[in-house]
């Protein structure tokens, strides 16, 4: 009975890319109804004549992020500078209906922020205040606005950082609203952890802080915990406004390392039995031989085209040494080559601004191509068979699928360079991703470890939940959102 | 405007503990309406005759926590054996419109399973198989009625633990409910960061996973956090009747030590400069003097009757050494005494247990008195000023109060012993209590780190998120239980 309904809820995945290729172009955001010229009257006053955009250079570059899916441009984009005029714009958009999409830096990966019903794009990159830094209690506190660099260029002298890290200078509340990770989340969490507390504006305006106001407590009890409700929830609950994050102290020292395997196998399984004698690592990133060779041209490197791992130790001198011999030992057992060490702060950012620049030099293997992104996560002792049967997935379709991942968590990616215009090519792409997915799913795992479910993959959220669990979170987005306009399409149909 | 609808929503602090008292009697579960013979068999048809009671002493033994709060019996208590029989007695009150209060090990301390509307209390501790272990991916499942005691024991030959430790054994999806943590939160996290997936039955007897189905990955972001949301509801969105939680390795050496201050206020100085300096202290707690003196005479110890931090240092041997001798001359520089040292197991089982025992040694102190407690949280550089000034409010009121936290998380206690016949000195607790709340949140701080709100803090859980913020709350709690079955009269008004 379930399969059955499952069946007539969700088109099948063949089908899906191909409609969902056609669906999601210009076109298709053109055919909403136009907006009135009352509507951008009223945001004009709202947030200012200056402040709202219908060029359509300016719609473009609001309706698409970094990913594959094709431009879906909103009708209006306009530019908030307060939480008083988020509110504002929202109350305006549940008045009339209207969709209302927030933007932040656009460096998502899974059309989160493509405006397929049209409607009103709130781009909030111009609230970018950090509103308070408590190092003595290892707290912040930024509009959403911030970017992760940016913050940790003004932290710089405190001895503390914000260690999440996608590979994109994203913006802080843009990565609550995904509940992004990245290479540092095997040892400091993703944003779930990270967040104690954020400002929301609801979709009729009413402006909550999550954690109750000015909270900012290592834990709490106290109701219902609305803060990791809005975490993840992809704009689709409420406009992220501001965000009091969790500071960490830089470590002492550090060190990283690459090492190569000849194969896969031996390079994932020695991720595991590092993982299984818990020594703490500070990053473990696994790139296969692709990746490598797309780095190498990339970052201007010369690093052995083969399986590696980028590994990063820190702490106390001493418990670096014992951990790095450790590993070591580990790492010969599975046939691995000796550490390459990046010792120097030099040399260690290079290593890891390449690690970070990867999904740039995977698109560079074929120029004008955009990412198709898979982002499967499993138990780790899972993920030498997902990765294993993943690759092969890849060779059968003979597809370029450069394999990249943080490891550590169970968590990796293969950037597709896909030509967005060529439907057959996102439909193997799409075909692939799929099979990775829905294998990782039978293995306790998950289609999405840090990306989120956007546009392309909410038929595996859906499979993921089954039926009783996206109607409870239906049931909460209608109590949210009752008029469904924030960010409509995105994680559910 | 806010302040005045405040006041009308909310009867002062002073009447609040007064109607209170009264309130939660006996009597006041028995004017409730009798429930009908027909549900009474039913309930007998889903968990069986033996599984339903109606006797007294089963009844008032089901109507209370370990606090102060008066007993305010079930009309029935069932006990369930099977997800089917939670979801089939859920069914049944939603269609009956009868309150369904879950019920743990009932080591509670906000009164969080009282009663107080009647209704059928669902006993789920017969639901007690530790259904997996997965010692390579670090985790396990359990059901409901799995105390952690249980499964520590179940894991003693892993090389793992569960680390999470309120002071009393009790059943982990309770700790689920309450969002518990305890002394390792400091090192560990709590509940909320250490469960990876639910099994919930809903008030409509509907059954979800709320990390999807089998899912145990470290990080996902997929859909809502809908774990996230149940952890803390206090049974008043679901019944959880299994729970994923992750497991630690157990540190390869660990050390404890006690060391005394001359007042309270260079104790806990001594707290905040050991986290601002970074140590990764396994355990830091703070215990007043009278409760070092409630230690001596319940565990017959012998420590210096003064304010005292009981610490642990765990790691490698040679990290251990050198944290020891940061945290001892940070000690120094406040005029504490040297370490007293609980090196091997059974030394520092003896400390722990000491300490874990805390709420029963004060009680002792007023022999036939209950706990009265407070739970307020802070940015740890606020703490300072919090402990000071509680410490003169329970002075100036002249009562017993002795103090005790888990100060490395800005989070304490006070273990009021109060008669629970005398409602006048329940009223000089309460005032004492709401004052070192409002002190708190004043300070950015919380009115609960980790025993939740139950009956006893819904007041400060109003002033804590103000209207709009208890607003949402009640909307997701409207739509999840839309008939008010679950745990009527908790968390909210």
């Amino acid at each position: 009975m379930f399969r059955r309904r499952l069946t007539n809820v969700v088109p099948a995945a063949v089908k899906f890319s191909h409609q969902h290729n056609k669906f999601f172009s210009v076109e298709a955001a053109q055919r909403v109804a136009p907006l009135t010229d009352g509507l951008v009257q009223s945001l004009q006053r709202i947030v200012g004549n200056n402040n709202v955009s219908q060029a359509m250079a300016v719609r473009e570059q609001h309706g698409k992020d970094e990913s594959y899916h094709v431009c879906a441009p909103p009708q209006v984009v306009a530019f908030a500078e307060s939480v008083e005029q988020v509110s504002g714009v929202a109350r305006l958009c549940n008045e009339h209906r209207v969709p209302l999409i927030p933007f932040g830096s656009g460096t998502g990966l899974e059309g989160g922020i493509n405006a397929i019903k049209g409607g009103v794009c709130l781009d909030v990159m111009k609230m970018d205040k950090i509103l308070a830094v408590h190092p003595e209690d290892f707290d912040c506190q930024v509009e959403c606005g911030v970017t992760r660099k940016t913050l940790n260029n003004y932290l710089r002298d405190t001895g503390l950082w914000f260690p999440i890290d996608p590979g994109a200078d994203a913006s802080l509340c843009g990565m609550c609203s995904t509940s992004a990770s990245g290479t540092n989340a095997v040892r400091y969490g993703t944003m779930r952890e990270n967040v104690m507390n954020m400002e929301v504006v609801l979709a009729d305006g009413r402006v909550i802080d999550t954690a109750g106001k000015d909270r900012r407590t290592r834990k709490t009890s106290a109701g219902y915990n609305l803060t990791n409700l809005f975490v993840g929830s992809e704009g689709t609950l409420g406009i992220i406004t501001k965000a009091t994050l969790r500071l960490h102290g830089i470590p002492e020292s550090s060190v990283s390392a690459v090492c190569s395997f000849e194969d896969i196998q031996a390079a994932v399984d020695t991720t595991v039995q590092v993982l299984q004698c818990g020594i703490p690592m500070a990053r473990i990133e696994f790139l296969d031989e692709v990746s490598i060779d797309a780095c190498n041209k990339y970052s201007n490197m010369d690093m052995r085209v083969a399986p590696s791992l980028f590994l990063e130790f820190s702490g106390s001198p001493k418990s670096l040494d014992d951990n790095a011999e450790i590993v070591g030992e580990i790492v010969k057992m599975n046939g691995g080559s000796d550490f390459k060490w990046a010792t120097d702060v030099d040399e260690r950012n290079l290593l890891w601004k390449t690690r970070h620049d990867i999904l740039y030099a995977c698109m560079a293997l074929r120029p004008g191509c955009k990412p198709y992104s898979t982002d499967v996560c499993v138990p780790i002792s899972n993920l030498p068979k997902v990765v294993v049967e993943s690759k092969k997935y890849i060779d059968e379709a003979g597809v370029i699928g450069p394999m990249v991942g943080h490891v550590g968590d169970g968590n990796f990616h293969v950037f597709f360079p896909v030509d967005q215009s060529n439907p057959d090519e996102i439909k193997t792409v799409h075909d692939v991703s799929v099979k990775m997915a829905l294998l990782a799913q039978e293995l306790d795992g998950t289609c999405t470890g840090e990306h989120g479910i956007g546009l392309g993959k909410r038929e595996l959220l859906l499979k993921e939940f089954g039926e009783t669990g996206i109607e409870v979170m239906q049931q909460l987005k209608q109590t949210m959102d009752p008029n469904g306009i924030l960010n409509p399409g995105k994680v559910f149909f």
